[in-house]
């Protein structure tokens, strides 16, 4: 995939991953971009992500982001503040940005382990630095830790600037500590301000409506960057963000360790976008309603059940839910035929639609089934 | 197991359950009991929970419980509501109990199907009640729906009164629908008024810190009953329910779907005693945390993650870390020994210690390990 006007894209392997493939990537523009970012609401926080926040806070504009996967630099203290600093800075060196600040850092893996930054880092990002290209694809296999497949997406605002998103991510019942990180790069006119006020209402109907509670590790974020090469109207650069981050936000969770099946859960006609969010997320968190997609079981009593326990505004009376388009509730128990509804089930992707009946908010949320396979992996994946 | 002075027990098969084992329970006394009772927080209710609530609210003290098994007999509408009544006015006139609301009414198993009360549940109720007895282990077989083993307890109440506690639940991530229900009854001298302000902070602190979230099923309840017979000193009969449901609070949790291990989680030197619950809650129910124990992986940073998750007061520099006694994180990460540690986790009860260093409040969780067991069991439960 091609990259959006004014931005470059190079990926290296400093050994930082046992499989001894690509782990560390940068993009970025010899001009400065707009920008913004989210990061994550664990109290536990990885050194990229409090380097961000200051960034963020500074409203300063940067040149670009540096990633390494394989080691997420958490939890490592002061010698991991240090590490992440000179990570930024060795990524400025190597792209010529003019400051180690306009450098963003963002790290990905094990925790707790000190980040050879020195003997592995530097010198890998000095070499790739000089490997800019104009394709993404790099970038975004050098990213990933424990998914099976690279996740983008390209699409074209009106007027013809380009978006191209990148993400990683395993889209877990907890997202793993191998992290969701998410990149968007557009070459459209955007004025900073305009973007800052966009990306947390995009980020709070998509990446963190993927999975359980909008939980997320230390080291989950979501970043912008525009080159402002090519004009563009606000509501479009917005629509398209919109796009771009739903579409990120499904391959995370299809691409959830061990799952075979998406879930994809529509609340509808609820009190509130909060309530309806909440309960999104509550059904396609729920480890037996995940269990009972995997076995194709059409568990309304499970929904029901997961749908309670967000505690939003309802009267069962007035609930509905149908699963893969077929109501199996309706106020009480609809009959319906078990086993053409499992044949229905066995899908990549199960959608289940509950009806509050009490507003007229809507929400989706975006998990995977739970199968043996999850249960492997994380049993196995060591410290 | 005996019962405390006072009370009958008996248990009857009525042909709930496939499995063609016993299903109705019924465990009642001559005269009128001092109870207290909590249910669930799922917005979604069975109907023996709203008529619990009902019978909670009138303050009259009642002479007993009946209870099913294999039929939650929720989600089912008006029909269920008036089928719990028949349930409990058949128990009564079986018990010679003078009024239906002085049974109370207790369900568990598949949600969303008609109870058939008439056909099976009254005839079996008649003939089981002309079977009082003095031992309770017919009752506590009877109320297990996918427990593996009962789960019973009894302890002696400075003075010479008897406290024994009945349980059952599967310790899952999300309780299962098989609800979790506890009974504890005892021949202790108690006043309803005492007791009612005792109960909701011995829950609190024992089964509701049992698995994830304190998430409940939609049946959920926990009940206690005193026949007066022994003098007893408050304090002691507080201690006394404290230690039984602490005993039933970890069978639960030991006899989790699929899990081979206990989670015991102790959280200290927090805040405040609600984040401490929040926190050891969080570190319990977390599908990674439980997936590492299942893997006998010492995965500390999961541990922090999870804490830091609940949204706690904390300084990463204060938090310390142990698992099975070894302290693994000390501020920063400490050296340990991983095979030893493996191996010292491989045992029935694994113990992870997370001390906050911001205060002096604790509190205790338990859970289980997340197994592929588990994922068989929910993926072939039917609706």
């Amino acid at each position: 995939m091609k990259a959006p006007r004014g931005f470059h894209f190079t990926a290296g392997t400093a050994g930082l991953k046992a499989s001894g493939t690509q782990d560390v990537a940068m993009a970025w523009s010899d001009t400065p971009l707009a920008w913004a970012a989210t990061t994550t609401q664990n109290q536990l926080t990885a050194a990229c992500v409090q380097r961000t926040r200051t960034r963020v806070a500074s409203g300063d504009p940067v040149f670009g982001v540096v990633v390494n996967s394989g080691n997420a630099n958490c939890a490592t203290g002061p010698a991991g503040d240090a590490a992440d600093e000179r990570m930024a800075q060795a990524a400025a060196a190597a792209t010529a940005v003019p400051t180690a600040d306009g450098m963003l850092t963002a790290s990905t893996g094990v925790i707790g382990v000190p980040l050879p930054v020195e003997d592995l880092v530097v010198p890998t990002l000095q070499k790739c630095g000089r490997e800019a290209s104009d394709d993404v694809s790099g970038f975004a296999q050098a990213i990933l830790t424990t998914d099976l497949v690279t996740k983008t997406v390209e699409v074209t605002v009106p007027g013809g600037a380009r978006m191209v998103g990148i993400a990683k991510g395993s889209g877990m019942i907890h997202p793993n500590m191998a992290t969701m990180l998410a990149f968007v790069f557009t070459d459209a006119q955007v004025d900073q301000d305009d973007l800052r006020s966009i990306w947390p209402e995009t980020v709070a109907s998509t990446f963190n409506q993927v999975s359980v509670d909008g939980d997320m590790s230390p080291n989950d974020m979501a970043m912008v960057f525009a080159s402002g090469h090519v004009p563009a109207a606000l509501d479009d650069v917005k629509a398209a963000l919109g796009e771009v981050a739903e579409t990120l936000a499904k391959a995370i969770a299809a691409d959830g360790e061990g799952a075979a099946t998406r879930l994809d859960v529509h609340v509808t006609d609820a009190a509130s976008v909060p309530e309806a969010r909440a309960a999104a997320r509550a059904v396609a968190g729920s480890s037996l309603v995940k269990t009972a997609v995997h076995g194709r079981d059409p568990n309304w009593g499970r929904v029901l059940s997961a749908v309670g326990q967000s505690g939003l505004a309802w009267d069962t009376r007035r609930l509905k839910v149908a699963v893969q388009g077929v109501t199996v509730f309706d106020g009480q128990p609809v009959p319906f035929h078990g086993m053409e509804l499992a044949t229905k089930m066995d899908r990549p992707v199960v959608t289940i639609e509950v009806s509050i009946g009490v507003g007229d908010a809507d929400a989706w949320a975006w998990g995977c089934d739970l199968s043996e396979g999850y249960v492997r992996i994380n049993a196995d994946y060591t410290t």
